[in-house]
């Protein structure tokens, strides 16, 4: 995440995060440590894994404190492996006990979305076909999940609903059919999106490559009726597969050629990456 | 959750995530559905496990459009099954079609929480310990993760640093000893706040209870020392067990006769329960 | 704008442009009239023009109190006309005389820029060339200005930074050249983005066509130049002529054929249109 | 404006302003500039006129990034000319680009109202004739536009209901005539309020002045009677002529001989400054 | 205080104090009382006084349900005694506990004030002089403090720094004197604005009157000197003598016949007003 | 208070309380200083007490400019006498006079509650009972209060409705008798969370020893009851003693021998302490 996001856009988030753990003071802390005490405690992996959310972490701690400094022995993207060290925290003592469970709940939640996402890429390995995440995120963890797709080697699909067109049963239902609801569509919003549909069908596909679909996500159609769609679609539209990606079912989503498949997996089931702070030390 | 945390603390986040995945309109719906329209869709489980949120779920909707009704056919603890209707959502179509992820998100990790919880509390039936949840939750959903803990039968450990005193290897270091900890800490806290305390062998547990500590966490003792420190414990304070508690070793941590077992995997790694909105109709 | 953007997008800003007109108290009106007095007061046109926002007007009363009747005699997009009465405004004669000026300002605002924009679009009738805004508008007020824009006829650009890849010199320089620049877009954004990008000369058109540009914007090129671009792009990229539209050029762009053209002043420039709430009365 | 408005009433408005253009990153500028590159750019003006709102222009950018360097080469009130360089911006050039528009759309439209309300103020010098503003500015920019216009070297009306009093005839018919609506003004109010009246007539001109009035606004009066009008109120109270200025009708106002005259087209109205950012280059 | 002013200004103040009392739930009454349960619960009176706030107290229930009904026996500004029966507040039970501590902390305040106020305000019947409050009023209770201090008959200074002139010895001594103050101030602020301006003896009182000053505020002058100037201000400017009021020296005050004298205990020492909710019973 | 409740906890609210008295400019000060100029200002004291609050006095300086110098002559919990220099500030004089009265407001209120608290505690000297404060507190104010009250000697009850359990005359009502009652409590709340219970006579005190409760409040019980009760309790559970504390009646209730008496008059009837602002000067 670049600066301007982390200002603009998860500040406001991880300081609500910080007041959910913090809505007086500090007690035990406090109680313990009576003034200013400068030390440094490390950040260990404790599971192999790919790292996400470094200034997430760092942020949580430097909102309570600016002066607290976070140097860092790896970037996001990297793999990481049990027992590194990938960083030491210095600063007020207090500061590193109060942000600290803050600063890992993003960052071993980051990591493990990461660490689940690359997992499933590498099996899409010698593919053309890339892999999505979906709008199935944990509310209010959006900005921070997404990323973290991105840095585990994956692609995001809209953001939200304000900024992507995806034209389900219900609104060509409501739209009387694939052409309408792509007509529609084109009229009403604004002329920078393209335009996915999701058929059912190869009727249903056919109308919408008519119609002009920019993308058309395949919806529980058969292995067969997809691999005719990848050839229906050649070079008119891009090709979503959506559904239930497994580790098992990856190898036979590749062989049919779709351009992508998506996998709300990512971000609502992915396992945390084991991190921790260790050896907090006085200075 | 009751209807007064759901006004003070709930309503502020899930209008956060509402914005989060409508920062301008709802194109795809607004391009096709023009105006208000009555209809009506249903909320279908689609796997077996512990509902937990409805409440959570009812109010993403009533909060676009409060006019909105959701009838309930279960509610939160209840056991639901793959193929159930949990629910009809009842009002304008472009409130059910805008509403339905962030009210979803919100339901299926809450269930998810609940099943996993719920799962792991059967294994502990028939023995006296508890299970306890952590402060490791997703940022900004910990009070509706540590609700469906609750609802899956588990207990809540503290909510916060506020609220909870809980001495660590930190907190003790830098006192002085467990004892001095303990002293301190029954000066500082507000005096209604219990002092829990982490130790590592059998004479800082003893330490700790001649200190008067009212709970104590026993940090990586081996099962022989943790079945003393049940005996040197009896009646004088309560015992918590932290740990990678998993379905394979719960069994082996019952029969030692602590209070408590803490897992922070209740709220940081349970998969979600898998629901969905289904057969939106006009009326 | 339908009601869900209300919630969620406008309430905040209307709220807040309440609280900018009363910090404390209306004093004028609660010197006199101390208690509640039922009362109306009709929204009077006192220019020539297009009326858009009325749910706007409408909330900024209903916020004060929900109690609060509007009865409109018309709908966005209306043509109305000096004289005409457009609302009855009901309730409590202190909240009509507080809410009138935060109502009347953004209805103003949003019905002069629906007023010029449609005066822009009778222009370009007849022609394949759609009108566009841009970022221009009045910080806070994007929402109300791009959905005014669209009541008059014109068609939406992208919301802001986030949802939409525009690709200038700057952008370009940095990647070194229009097809890398093109390129990394490509790879970075969320694949339901086109790629729009800026080019100078034929060149550069050249060079993003054979890139895959969704679209192009032709900055600041001959007319002679802009008819070869048309000629060369059709069917593989849309084009945008953006400049200073006005009354008397749009002619001139028109015959040139492109798909698009932009201006800024439709939200950062257009006067207001003259409205007014008359004959306050109580009942 | 001075840094303390800056800090306490203007940064939550301009950090909303960066969240509307940025809701979750600048998806262009971030794929093709991956990490922090030093740049400079400068603020060019297109356009002559007089400059207004340089702390608010520079606060856009420093709120990304408090790093950012802004050296201005004017200052707020300073007449500037087409193709004069009024600043140069120094930092992080993906600062410099996401921060951009938005510092525009601020410092385009201050510097609007503040050239139009120094076209009037011109017109009206040698007379003893002030120029003032009204409420009907653009909602949530109330605190830019007042200040705009006094950099103009307009005169600003009251800020809001709470804090003048302005008794309309809504106000002087519920408490049943002027005389009365001053006493109860007079008896509600703080005491450091000055009683503002609007009379139609002079009947209601001298009721005004007898039951003290401080100020009289004088509407739709024919320019006979507003002559009477001077010659009575002279000494005892401020007048204030309200109604459509214009170029051309300025001087016949002048003559008159009222103390004050409003405009509300200086704040919703005035078309904007064309200023912009040139030549980005990095360093 | 009317609606417009609770919905606009005192709600998010109210709400922000319940957050205060319940950060994540009422643990004591949702242990006991697990579902809706219909009650009601009286507001008594246990200290003589004169009431204020009863808006407010009932607002602290129905933003948690706003099902819940208050029917009041009194108003704002009546005289209530001890044993007198205030109110009957009924709804849900677990409403009634969860609001009452915020409700009766703001009742409690506001009427300790109104009752102090009117105390103050009886010493001065007979007397021309007027009392007025300050700026020294609790953080975040302004809105309501003043509101009282109004309900027990006492007169509103200005409300905040924004809108009202008091130029104090540090103004006067940056301007360079009286008079030069008086200029500034006069040609700065929005004309609307009386000015004020304290003085210390009677060469200064000159130079504000001779400058056109509106209200003059007595700093530490002797008796003799205060009644000189009212001889000396009389019919040109209005006095305000600012001191430790007490019950004890407002008699010496009321004989120099100053026009105003303010007290900041009003506000910042008024002891509260006993009152508290009993015999909650179901219904 | 440490600088993490400052910056998490404090810094919100005391940023409101400065827009409530800065609701658009400092119009005083910016009339008569048009620019930056360096000056400092005394704090000093003008009544003997306890000070309390020092950091949120430098903190409204500090958010106003973060480059003012505040540096003290002593601490929180220090005697002060009248005629102390407590502190210099250093700044922007514009700073020192827009943030004078929201700095003196806390800093009064904060040290008279630390003064009368300590006062209290004097009395309480030499006895094993402790003073606790209540949920008695302004609101918006709580944690500086119940700061205050440790400051000054003083111990915390619970912070709200949520950190602690305190079982009432309704909820024991409600849950059907006292065991009942504290069952449910510790079945339903977190476990570290200690149960009080309300008593009224020594049949319930009994009943209440025998269900576990850790801390029990006598209410309205005859001193020779309470006595009684010190007996039963003994080593079983805390006993506390609320009811109007005053410097009269303290010494009976220390005799009585109970562990705490709780006062809610220490927050919400303290009279403030009086400091103020001297002597600026410029630099």
């Amino acid at each position: 995440m670049n600066d301007i996001s982390m200002r603009i856009n998860a500040d406001d988030l991880i300081r609500s995060a910080l007041k959910e753990d913090v809505t007086s003071e500090d007690i035990t802390t406090n109680a313990v440590i009576k003034e200013y005490t400068l030390g440094e405690v490390y950040l260990m992996c404790k599971q192999d894994g790919i790292v996400a959310g470094l200034d997430v972490f760092a942020r949580a701690f430097t909102i309570l404190d600016d002066k607290t400094e976070i140097e860092f022995f790896c970037k996001d993207g990297d793999k990481v492996v049990n027992g590194q060290k990938l960083a030491v925290v210095k600063g007020d003592v207090r500061v590193l006990l109060s942000g600290e469970r803050t600063a890992l709940n993003y960052l071993q939640r980051m990591s493990g979305i990461a660490t689940y996402t690359n997992f499933i890429v590498q099996l899409l390995k010698g593919s053309k076909t890339k892999l999505l995440d979906t709008r199935k995120t944990t509310p209010n963890m959006r900005i921070f999940e997404k990323y973290a797709v991105k840095v585990g080697g994956g692609n995001n699909h809209r953001y939200n609903l304000s900024d992507g067109i995806l034209l389900k049963d219900n609104h060509i239902g409501a739209a009387g059919g694939v052409a309408k609801a792509i007509k529609l569509a084109k009229e009403y919003a604004p002329f920078v999106r393209k335009v996915e549909v999701e058929v059912e069908n190869l009727d249903m596909l056919k109308e919408a490559l008519d119609a002009g679909a920019d993308i058309i996500m395949l919806d529980n159609m058969s292995v067969e009726d997809m691999k005719k769609a990848v050839q229906m679609a050649s070079g008119k539209a891009e090709l979503e597969c959506s559904g239930n990606v497994t580790a098992e079912n990856v190898a036979r989503l590749v062989e049919i050629g779709v351009d992508y498949i998506s996998s709300g997996a990512l971000t609502h089931s992915s396992p945390i990456l084991d991190l921790s702070l260790k050896n907090l030390h006085t200075l």
